[in-house]
């Protein structure tokens, strides 16, 4: 669907500055879907399959509506785009637009660890009662955004390994997933992401009209936890499985 | 899709402060949505119908995304909702989660403008080029909140109604709906309530990272004038509409 602002100038693409103000325009979308999810109770059964009974289908509520919502963006362009990636590969349908012609920017690999981020968002979000199709809409913007933040690490990933083969082609044929995490990490960066996250989560949080004191709309440590403690791992994660696939068919194979 | 919160309590989804709460807080959802929104350029042709060839379809895109958008969502009873209403009724699908009983909140009535908003809505956005699918995407949102701010309108003029149907049965009996325009406007709350909002899309579309003087991420003035100029005579439109319904059956008929 084209979500992916600029990338069909592979440069800009791949330079950091670039890739990090995505990432940080992208924490203000989830941020504004998260209050919006926050808005409704946990309604637990849209998670558990066979909780509520779905015509031809054995998915949870949720599940159902993230598929079905899939289905209808596959036909819209949206994961043509190399910073999307569908939670259910086997919902694609026909394009109803001409393919769009992204140049090739990452390697070839077949890294999506969009079933992942699921577990993540839950723990931002409070226990209660009843609005199933309002939560279960909101939690596809969630995970959608969370999923396009944590596949944006293909783009760290390549970038960082075209500014230093060096360092990594070695770690790559070695197999060493624990010192490619090493190299990739840099705990100032992370410890930056999660204080800008707090602020955000803050201001956006509150009602400016409101008194100062007025709960916020989001559980502000819980949307911190989540990405300390899934999003960033995650991230990471395709990191290091986008670059234990980057040597195959490259001069350094 | 029960997005209505509350809803299932008449006394409460009738009470002033409580519809003055909702439409608080309706600002913020539509703010997120067109901050959202204002990432991605207004690609015009998706406006026009024709301009994108669709399969088996006359619609413009953006109506064909939203259209589609719709029949999903009333299979899990979105518009079940006593506030929310299709732009496309010819596109309902049966449910496939079992019916929720509302209580019977408004009186009887037919009134849907929800195939006004959309213009309204693409005065806070900037003109360019291509991400269809993003943008169309984005416009869904936009319009339903908006749509969902309007069609409100009921709820303010069916509890007005009930605190004072010695003002408004004879205007209505009179047909007089400029009196009833007028006896519904209260020009103080416009004011605050564009005041509001205007605080809002600064905080909201200010990332407290950058630079406070980088350019926010929405066109604030557009934001306001979209409220002064659309969205709130629209609100009163569909609730002279409705007032205008409110005594067939009744007593006062």
């Amino acid at each position: 669907m084209d979500l992916a602002i600029d990338l069909s100038n592979p440069a800009k693409a791949l330079s950091l500055p670039h890739i990090r103000y995505q990432l940080i325009r992208l924490e203000d979308t989830v941020l504004y879907h998260l209050i919006e999810r926050a808005q409704f109770p946990l309604n637990s059964p849209i998670y558990t399959p066979g909780a509520l009974q779905i015509p031809n289908s054995t998915l949870s509520f949720s599940d159902w509506v993230l598929r079905e919502q899939e289905k209808l963006q596959s036909q819209i362009r949206r994961f043509q785009s190399p910073d999307e990636y569908p939670f259910f590969p086997d919902a694609m349908q026909p394009l109803i637009l001409p393919p769009l012609e992204y140049p090739k920017i990452l390697w070839e690999n077949d890294v999506n660890c969009a079933a992942k981020p699921q577990r993540a968002e839950k723990a931002a979000v409070e226990e209660a009662q009843e609005n199933y199709g309002s939560a279960a809409t909101a939690d596809v913007n969630c995970l959608q955004s969370l999923s396009r933040r944590v596949h944006f690490g293909k783009f760290v990933a390549e970038s960082k390994f075209q500014s230093s083969p060096e360092t990594f082609v070695p770690l790559i044929k070695a197999g060493d997933t624990q010192g490619i995490d090493a190299a990739i990490t840099d705990a100032k960066v992370e410890k930056k992401v999660l204080e800008r996250l707090r602020l955000k989560a803050e201001m956006y949080g509150t009602d400016p009209g409101m008194d100062a004191e007025a709960p916020r709309k989001v559980n502000v440590d819980g949307v911190v936890a989540m990405y300390k403690d899934h999003v960033i791992p995650l991230t990471k994660v395709v990191e290091v499985d986008y670059l234990m696939q980057r040597l195959k068919g490259s001069e350094w194979e």
